[in-house]
């Protein structure tokens, strides 16, 4: 009982300080995350023993924080997907099986459901609306991202034990490592232009 | 013969092309290629076949293209480093073994093995020598992207199914979600920030 007042309290406070800080999420996916997190149960020991399972970004550059928020979101997509799979097949006996996702509806029936011992359907409405967030995000600001990061994961199909593979790629090496050996240097080229450029905007006119 | 003549002809082209527009590839490492292309040879068909190994690079923004060229080099490290695993085991009967890899000499005794049926030491070091270019390359040119696409790589290490870690990762989600949403917003802040600064340059000074 203490527990669950304790929870509810600490609820009500992030709650709260997501309203006053104009948080993105919206309070339903607050809400069923909490309730999610009251089925996918874990002691305290294994939740905060220093390993978080996305490392906090070490990159700098805003460019690079979007590629790797970019891929940290590709991963919540692919995660909740197993999650999803592992649920039981919904049998026609559970009820509230026709709640909508992310719905007041699903969120009352879902709580009463996942306090007694059935990962019912509403478990899976509920990791469905986290991963429609989720995807939308990801489809509406991480677009650019998201073509790089399909680009990367092309480079990790290749087979590198292919005779045919090998030889193509050895004719490839020269076009790619010219190409590899001079970007970094038009990086610079168009860094210092622009400098220049801004430099003599600043000078006044004669 | 005549394609030997035609081959060696195609490669003083290639070489005085690259040095008429000032080429990064060093003559050596142009000229070992051409020679593992012997070794590694496939027929017209297969490597025209509209199916390069690593695909032309869709990004626009420069970041993106220095990220991408990233994962290139890091796919051609793990390419050479299967072929080199591939090579049969150096015999103490194959002439040429003491050679160093890159050299004149290399290249020259290399020429006559592959031009015979014996995989020998020398496209063994002709690859190690065409990785420590590569290697080269991405150390001190690609330091940062490295960074990135570690980080990237550490995602894919996620254990999708382990139940701990669906529930760490549900309890990381909320701060994930809104620097998510928030990190395209500074973006765009920031852009508008330093073209209001530039605009302000601009403007003569009272």
């Amino acid at each position: 009982m203490a527990t669950t007042v304790r929870a509810a309290v600490c609820l009500c406070l992030w709650l709260f300080a997501c309203q006053v800080r104009g948080s993105h999420i919206p309070a339903e996916m607050n809400l069923t995350i909490h309730r999610l997190l009251q089925h996918y149960k874990i002691s305290n020991q294994e939740r905060f023993n220093g390993k978080p399972v996305f490392p906090s970004d070490q990159n700098k550059k805003i460019e690079t924080k979007l590629i790797f928020m970019g891929g940290v979101l590709e991963s919540y997509e692919k995660l909740l997907g197993h999650m999803l799979k592992q649920l039981p097949t919904p049998s026609p006996q559970i009820t509230g099986s026709n709640a909508q996702p992310g719905s007041a509806i699903t969120a009352a029936s879902s709580s009463t459901n996942n306090s007694g011992s059935l990962p019912g359907t509403d478990v899976r409405s509920e990791l469905n609306y986290i991963l429609k967030k989720v995807q939308e995000l990801k489809k509406h600001r991480y677009h650019e991202q998201e073509k790089l990061l399909q680009g990367l994961e092309t480079l990790r199909d290749i087979k590198m034990n292919d005779h045919i593979v090998q030889s193509k790629a050895l004719w490839q090496l020269p076009q790619l490592y010219e190409e590899a050996s001079s970007l970094p240097e038009i990086k610079i080229q168009r860094r210092r232009r622009r400098r220049r450029q801004t430099k003599a905007k600043g000078r006044p006119r004669v």
